[in-house]
């Protein structure tokens, strides 16, 4: 259906595959304007891992390493993108996964753990309780889940449920486009990178990172850098864009 | 269902319709996409119109003012954001409106032309041909309407088919929120604003230009600079957000 000659090719065709995964019953209708948003954030990055966050990501990865008890948080749009990358980080960090929904339904929850399950994770489920103060949805949780986390990863996440649990004392990991929003600005480690380029990039430093690199990287983390940096790489991209 | 304290609650109500207007069969899913992408070059424009946009509004206006046969080509999106906001800028500007869709079927052609035609719109419809240089439906279009004008309004337009209309002689006239999408370089004007906010600037140009500054405004026109301001809108905006 979209021609092979489009210039957006790769972009038109992952739409389609979100498309279809609002028809599965994984992604919500919102899910899709958030994934344009995100688009739009990585063309300005070059859709390409930058050196800061390259760090961001070797940092994620010490604190889950170091973690008491890590959790991935997952919604629709990081189920549809990258339930294998889920899986895989997962095996090298031995942390928990939980699906936490903006749009939620029990149905909607059980459709992603199957897909989840079926890429190869191990779905930390049972029933939710209202723990997060929070209106809304977003409020749900398992107590011996995101609830009782040290450490919780955030890929694509509500800027007020990040808040949330960065108030809770928890460690905060988001990978988030838009180096601006509430969820950037909130979380003790920003990466500002796209998910399936983020993900493998975590996992390998899970797998990589010696002792002494992950103190270093714990010890010299300085978010607002790695916020700046991002801003940097934008801008300049879109101020040579027109030369 | 969204909660009135979240602090994007605008922008979300707006997702909740477009999402709406799919279920009607108005917008493609791959259409909350794009959406979302104008949504995050929005927020870098701080969600106003700049006075570069009003300049290049304003030409638009003297262009479609000045036309022997204008038409204002409308998709999906574009009837689910502004409907009334078309039937406007036709009245004022006498321009043609046709329907003309990236993910084509009849069925989306006639819901779409049934939402102007309840906003007030009179839509050019009838049957419509492959007459546009382009694979794919999008290379669909009526003799009578956007084959032979000369002066197109293309609100959120696929960057392909923008190209081929100006090879093909006509005056572009494109809004489009991605000052770097090619639709954007490729127009003769192009009006880096969002929809609701430039379709009203545009009619009141309509209603309002006297001919001599319809002549100055043509005169004077350098898209290039229009882009750069935008461009450059952004990156200041960009670069002071972490101060």
């Amino acid at each position: 259906m979209i021609p092979p000659d489009h210039p957006r090719y790769r972009s038109l065709v992952t739409r389609e595959h979100l498309a279809e995964s609002v028809k599965n019953g994984i992604v919500s209708m919102e899910g899709l304007t958030a994934h344009g948003r995100g688009e739009a954030f990585d063309y300005f990055l070059g859709e390409r891992t930058t050196a800061s966050a390259l760090i961001a990501e070797r940092t994620a990865a010490a604190f889950l390493m170091t973690a008491r008890h890590p959790v991935i948080s997952v919604n629709g749009n990081a189920a549809a993108l990258a339930a294998r990358g889920i899986a895989d980080l997962q095996e090298a960090s031995g942390a928990i996964v939980e699906v936490n929904l903006f749009h939620r339904t029990e149905e909607r929850v059980r459709r992603i753990e199957n897909l989840l399950r079926d890429a190869g994770a191990d779905v930390f489920s049972g029933p939710a309780e209202r723990l997060l103060p929070l209106s809304h949805d977003r409020a749900w949780c398992r107590r011996e889940g995101m609830f009782s986390a040290d450490v919780v990863l955030v890929p694509l996440e509500d800027g007020d449920r990040c808040e949330a649990l960065v108030k809770m004392g928890k460690t905060v990991l988001a990978i988030d486009l838009n180096p601006l929003s509430r969820t950037a600005r909130a979380a003790t480690v920003t990466v500002v990178d796209e998910l399936t380029r983020a993900l493998p990039n975590i996992t390998r430093a899970c797998r990589d990172l010696t002792g002494e690199e992950r103190g270093r990287l714990l010890q010299s983390l300085d978010n607002h850098y790695l916020l700046s940096e991002a801003i940097r790489e934008m801008t300049g991209r879109l101020s040579r864009a027109l030369d």
